[in-house]
């Protein structure tokens, strides 16, 4: 039995772990026009521009925290009990009361997401995640064997569960439903109502919410952020959030789980959080140590510049692009991101979306997400956190674009139906039955 | 097949995972004397007693980064480019030359270890752990249902590693060794020519060394710290570090593993860590933006006075110790803990390590964890990063507890041995056969 020479293989886990994003990014190879700035609008880092700064009071706090050198040490895995109940505090509303011993601080959301299936899901089992949507979920789940199942969300209803196609999902073997609000990549928000369908459903087939909120606050004018939990009596919700998105500083990797689970329900499931978080022992501590006045000092100011900043830019972008023949966008209720239909029957010298985005990169470096990224072919999505005016000079550049390969209806010949033809097979989101040439 | 109600349960992930140490000082129940202050020996944290605080050059270079605003974003998940150039050439020595693309830095040194385990060993396969060890080991790999087989450390030898034993524990399922040089909690550093033979052993049984060094560069006068990486022609050795205990920010979770892999047997477990280190996207980037400055700018002089402080200690407690009828202090080399072995024959009134402890806590508030925490009964570890007055009033009073219940060879009388039976069967380490009562 004694092995004969070196052969190491990565464990499964590791090979069943895959990044979308990077895999689609890499696939396109993509080479931007030497004559032309690149324009990213695929970044999801609202730091990265350096028009959107996190406030003086959030570093200042942090300088606080170093300096008083009581925040260096280990602590508690789920973190210091100070901060513990500043995220309660922060996150009570109303009659919703969080309890600090409900909380637990984690190394980002990434990592409390990664915590809350791993404390409820069995290899095996499933868990549904919205369509489209961040690729995380899926990329945690299937590196622990967890199958993950897509309820889809519809683009005409201001991405809307298909609460009919969310139920026919569930079966025996679904450990959880993730809901995602506000959403990226759809920046849509959903109202108390369609909360209260979603919990409704949960409720019904007895199946728990992992709700990922980590965009909670960001919402635009009209429009009103309302956490899950606040309005479930009986399900049991795993919330997720963190400081990376409302105060702008994704590197710090801060989040926190809220077990909101007044019954009892996930006793176990809290048991198993709280030993699953001494694997990696919690969050930076001087963040921590910051935490309390973080979150009770940041001005409304600094949170309502940052809303209206993105709102400008997604009016921008959605007012320009709507001019353009063959795009869609679909108008953004918060978050950081717009969805942009592309109508490929307008584009047949394209393969897919795929290949527009490509070609769009290649001669206006102008660069979005597909929406392969997010399981959703045909669309792509638009960062709104990019300054204005690269917002509005990469418009200019879409519309030219778009323009030297738009083909109408009375335009579109004979090729390019069998140019359509010959793509490779795609996924045909829901309510986008139109992608076929009328004229064929 | 719908469900009835609510009854939700953890994963196995979560009910596979367990922290020793926690499950035994729960177990305790400890109650100190009211009357005396609490000496905790037991906290493996320099920073907790104020005596060892981390140098200004570290802190300052924190406070740099983030005033400087550029580090608060997101970066690869494997961390900063600078940060990354400025841990290889840290520790590239002489021959031993780093490579950035090799280093990922993680959140703390647990985060390394739990993702080097992860991407090397898959349910079932077995890994090789020493005893006396750090719990993590286990608690990372059992979660994941990978099994331990723990090889003896021999405290006659410095806590050699017994090499014929853990030849034996080698067979066709082992992923990997795992070595902790210099070792908590036995404090000792190990010689060029013994990391050479278990490099030897490594190298004829083909199987992967993960090398948890931790504690790299903590060591006394007159040993030296070798890295395994440095000594390897073929082994292929992940190597886990961070700043954490030289650097004495533990709460910072800013570790790291470099993959020493010449000839790419390791290929595909670096591109399986590369993918895992995306599930939580690396650690805090306010610290990785002062990295380079750490690593590079903090003074020798404290470094040297944090050695000089802990070894100091050691010579104080080994001291003292050592006139203790009963107890065998083992001097260290290096790292921050000393062993000390209890004569349980001498002490016929406890039931073993854990209530000779335990009524050493509620009898004068003195507390060691006992060797059970590390898979080693009949000893208990003490922390030396305590300050020294502390350490002196400890031992005093473990010196007043040991002679109320010492009882030489002459005064053991029979009932002794009826005790000495009654109590329930505990791992008695190798090189330890003299712990039954002589008289017997």
């Amino acid at each position: 039995m004694a092995r004969q020479g070196w052969k190491v293989e990565s464990s499964q886990m590791a090979k069943n772990t895959h990044n979308p994003i990077r895999h689609i990014v890499e696939s396109l190879n993509l080479q931007p026009n030497p004559d032309k700035h690149m324009i990213a609008l695929s970044i999801g880092d609202p730091t990265v521009f350096g028009n959107l700064k996190t406030s003086d009071v959030v570093t200042e706090a942090v300088i606080e925290s170093l300096k008083c050198g009581k925040y260096n040490g280990y602590t508690a895995s789920t973190g210091y009990q100070e901060a513990k109940e500043a995220v309660a505090n922060y996150t009570s509303n109303g009659d919703y009361k969080v309890s600090p011993q409900d909380v637990i601080l984690c190394s980002g959301c990434s990592c409390a997401l990664d915590l809350c299936i791993s404390a409820i899901a069995d290899p095996g089992q499933n868990i549904l995640i919205p369509r489209p949507g961040f690729p995380i979920y899926k990329t945690l789940a299937e590196g622990l064997g967890i199958k993950v199942k897509q309820y889809n969300l519809d683009p005409t209803r201001a991405w809307e569960v298909d609460l009919n196609h969310m139920k026919s999902l569930i079966d025996e073997n679904t450990a959880a439903i993730v809901v995602n609000n506000p959403s990226n990549p759809c920046g849509s928000v959903f109202s108390e109502r369609h909360l209260r369908d979603i919990v409704q459903i949960a409720s019904s087939y007895y199946v728990p919410i992992i709700a990922d909120e980590i965009y909670e606050h960001l919402v635009f004018k009209g429009h009103k952020y309302i956490s899950m939990a606040s309005l479930s009596s009986d399900v049991p919700i795993l919330s997720c959030s963190g400081l990376t998105k409302r105060f702008l500083v994704p590197g710090w990797r801060m989040g926190w789980i809220i077990v909101n689970d007044r019954d009892e329900i996930l006793k176990e499931v809290k048991q198993g959080l709280l030993k699953l978080s001494q694997r990696i022992i919690g969050g930076n501590t001087i963040v921590q140590g910051a935490i309390p006045k973080i979150l009770s000092e940041t001005p409304q100011e600094f949170y309502q510049s940052t809303i209206d900043i993105i709102e400008r830019q997604a009016k921008i972008a959605y007012s320009l692009i709507s001019e353009i023949n063959g795009l869609k966008p679909i108008m953004p209720q918060g978050a950081m991101y717009m969805m942009v239909k592309i109508d490929m029957t307008k584009f047949p010298r394209f393969k897919g979306g795929m290949d527009f985005v490509k070609k769009m990169v290649e001669e206006e470096s102008v660069f979005c997400l597909p929406g392969e990224s997010f399981q959703f072919a045909g669309y792509m999505r638009i960062v709104l956190t990019v300054p204005e005016e690269q917002i509005i000079e990469a418009c200019a550049r879409m519309s030219e674009f778009c323009s030297r390969y738009y083909k109408s209806k009375e335009e579109c010949p004979p090729p390019c139906i069998r140019s359509f033809n010959k793509q490779p097979p795609m996924v045909i989101p829901l309510n986008n039955k139109n992608t076929v040439c009328k004229s064929a």
